[in-house]
């Protein structure tokens, strides 16, 4: 028999595939970085598959990519080694609301927009919310997170058991239903993260909220972007408990209007949303508004109705969607750095003038309630001279936050684009994260040279 | 030279003891299980010192046990093996306050009472506060957490980086001064609650908060434990964002009157606060109000004085000790689980009858807004009945527990106690516990037989 045809036998024909279209979708995800077609993609629709499907890897000694929605951004996806992808879109069902619990089990395909629609029928949401329709297994997988982890935390927070299928095929728990517990390792957060080089997720329990009482949502509109960084920082040192606080900056306020369809003025803006009870909300804005007017803030404007809300933050998620399409035949390189809140108004301006020296274009937007921020720059990827440019701002983004204790992906992960800054910013930690990885995957099997360096792998 | 010469030549003399009476100080903490003395204590200054008594245990052949304040409650400090024992305790210096990042850095001896006068002179707080005055060290060892889990999370929530010496007394560090990072694993995450077993820690990076502009705090008195439980899991339903509910039931009432002075009712209690801005709060507590008056609630009393307020919340945190105190010569076994909020009912009902039917002296408190309680049974050490009644307790709320899937430890962790209850916890993940023992602790040296049983290890 051939990998193939044991493929085929366990799953089925329709599938397994070798088909040239299927392999080239699966060969790349949403960034610049060169595509690479696997050898078969196939699509499991249970935990017990997923587990023979790794049995085989092993046996025919080849490797294995997870892959969700392919929405990730630092070739985290792409199988540059071929071999087998897991394509996970068949396991898409939401298994169980646990009302009561606050608490959901999915399969690892269900995308964010699926599970929101179902949770509503119970009052409650989902509050991680990167601007793709990504997988929650991907989500899981590379640790995201979007414009609520300011107040509701990022992935890695809402996860509260994972069914893994380790490289040899056994199928593990990380963790229970229970709201906190100090028994073992922490495995949870150690697969959270991981980028699909430890295990294949198969089925996350998460943690839900109720939909808040009230909800104000809003801009602030400043002349420049300094004014506004230092906005956000006084908001924070005030403690207000704010639930979005994101930086648009000019340029990406116009190619906002251009996609999105709304006149905001072309300036630099915070979208802001507040979340609590009726009462203690307007005090939280009333607050808000005080600090942001001593901030020369030109313009506060909070929407009225849900639908202009909800424009409001389709806007903001579409804001990378909003370049590409803007710049076509270009591609986009997105920053993510993220820095201790101190170094923020620091950092931004770097940015800007890195982005200005690059003769680039691109922009500035950002969680930054978190520190979070993106340059997005559009490139031409035959352009070497444009690859180069990206390439510098991108080594001084990341050069600035790491000297000043921050980190070179907030929350997109490592992928192979972020792999040249693992040794500054860890350390000897690095050779920690090399040995679990050999203890968990000693053949490399798992989504090889993604993370860590490929040096460990035995075969 | 011995082991002795080289850790004198190391430290000096007298940051080098084989005392009894130290030693006898080190070998227990403050719990019922069987004390054992270590051959050796020592009392390092700094990270580099660690690092050379890690490398000299490895050359000695001999085990290292890292002890903080010593109050834990699974024997997670005893050293079993003898060896060597590091008491943190001179490594006590808040060292680095960063107001603006809300973060702080301290040495792994500074405790809980120490951070906390130190941040209130810049407004700030720390949020995770145990019952014991014990070490940061120890509470991110053993993944504490306390009264305010509920509202701000458990003591991995608050962790950022942490200084680490590993086995072979390399030094690394888990993370950095972001607020979110998606790079690497997440080693802040594994070393949090590894309980001394995968390295030591010489300084921590911790999250701290803003002391809220405006607290209430009170009590809400009930006819039964089942109503006080219910009118929990309805707060919680309903949104609202409470700082802190504890149950203490009846039992426990009177044993806190009687040590702590106080004479509230001696009736099922829930002990509740709340933080926010004054309009929220009013709005909160109202809506509180109206939900445990719906639930039979008998009467539910606000301080008014901060001096009440800490008398309250101060007596709630001698809970334990109040138990000890009243029964001279006996020492305490509590239970530990945490179960999903729905199960918090039912398995408080299994609690009580569990306790009348031992007939041990006891009652139940607890953080229960997680879903965590524990029993405090009182026992003559010394009366293999009483240990095999509290045993016996033991393990019917734990198989309750795990049954509903919830966890054997909320937060005191595994030590000795729990291990028993590991494989039917975690199942085949205990192999994966394991297999990252090994790996970062190749010859055993670190704390051995606590958390995973000693089988792996070479030596
Ligand atoms: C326009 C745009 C906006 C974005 N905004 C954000 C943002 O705000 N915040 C943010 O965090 N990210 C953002 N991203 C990046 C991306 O959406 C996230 O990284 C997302 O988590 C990827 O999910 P996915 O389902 O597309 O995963 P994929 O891209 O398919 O895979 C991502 C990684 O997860 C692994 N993986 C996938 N499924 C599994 C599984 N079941 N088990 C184990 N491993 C698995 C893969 O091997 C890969 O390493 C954005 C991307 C785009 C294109
Ligand atoms: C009355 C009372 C009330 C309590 N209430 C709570 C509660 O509400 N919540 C809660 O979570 N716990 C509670 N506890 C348990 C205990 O206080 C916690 O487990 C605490 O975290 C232990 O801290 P410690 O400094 O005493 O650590 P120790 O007991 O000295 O050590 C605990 C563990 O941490 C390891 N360790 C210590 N320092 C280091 C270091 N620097 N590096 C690596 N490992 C280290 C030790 O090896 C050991 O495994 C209570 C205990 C008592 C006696």
């Amino acid at each position: 028999m051939t990998l193939l045809e044991d493929l085929q036998q366990l799953l089925g024909g329709d599938r397994v595939s070798e088909n040239e279209t299927i392999l080239e979708q699966h060969s790349k995800d949403e960034s610049y970085h060169t595509p690479h077609i696997p050898d078969i993609v196939v699509y499991p629709e249970n935990t017990r598959e997923v587990s023979e499907i790794m049995k085989l890897a092993k046996q025919y000694n080849t490797v294995v990519v997870p892959f969700g929605f392919g929405s990730s951004l630092e070739g985290n996806v792409i199988p540059y080694d071929g071999g087998i992808v897991i394509d996970f879109s068949l396991m898409n069902k939401v298994l169980e609301v646990r009302e009561n619990d606050f608490l959901v089990k999915v399969q690892p395909g269900v995308t964010r927009s699926q599970l929101d629609k179902e949770l509503k029928k119970y009052g409650l949401f989902f509050t991680v919310d990167p601007g793709a329709d990504a997988t929650l297994g991907g989500m899981a997988a590379t640790n995201a997170s979007g414009t609520t982890a300011v107040r509701y935390g990022i992935m890695r927070d809402q996860v509260r058991d994972l069914e893994v299928v380790l490289a040899d095929g056994s199928v593990i728990h990380t963790g229970n239903m229970a709201a906190k517990s100090s028994s073992g390792y922490h495995l949870n957060g150690l697969f959270v993260g991981s980028e699909g080089t430890l295990g294949c997720f198969t089925e996350l329990t998460l943690k839900v909220i109720g939909i808040p009482e009230h909800i104000m949502a809003g801009r602030a509109e400043f002349a420049n972007v300094d004014d506004a960084v230092n906005a956000v920082i006084a908001i924070l040192q005030a403690g207000i408990p704010i639930a979005r606080v994101e930086l648009v900056d000019e340029q990406s306020i116009k190619q906002i209007n251009l996609f999105s369809d709304t006149n905001y003025n072309e300036v630099p803006t915070l979208f802001l949303e507040f979340h609590g009870n009726e009462a203690g909300l307007q005090q939280d804005v009333e607050f808000m508004k005080e600090i942001v007017d001593d901030l020369d803030c030109q313009k506060v404007e909070f929407e009225t109705d849900t639908a202009a809300r909800n424009r409001l933050w389709e806007s903001r998620h579409n804001a990378a969607y909003a370049y590409i399409h803007g710049h076509p035949g270009k591609k986009q390189m997105v920053t993510d750095v993220c820095v201790p809140i101190s170094e923020l108004a620091g950092a931004i301006k770097d940015a800007r003038e890195a982005v200005e020296e690059s003769g680039l274009e691109g922009g500035i937007v950002g969680h930054v309630g978190d520190g979070n921020y993106h340059i997005l720059l559009m490139i031409d990827v035959n352009n070497p001279q444009d690859i180069e440019r990206a390439n510098k701002v991108n080594e001084r983004i990341v050069g600035y936050a790491l000297e000043r204790g921050g980190t070179c992906t907030g929350e997109h992960g490592v992928g192979i684009g972020k792999q040249k800054y693992q040794e500054k910013e860890h350390g000897d930690a690095l050779g920690v994260m090399q040995r679990i990885k050999e203890a968990l995957d000693p053949d490399g099997i798992l989504n090889p040279g993604k993370v860590i360096k490929g040096d460990y792998a035995k075969s």
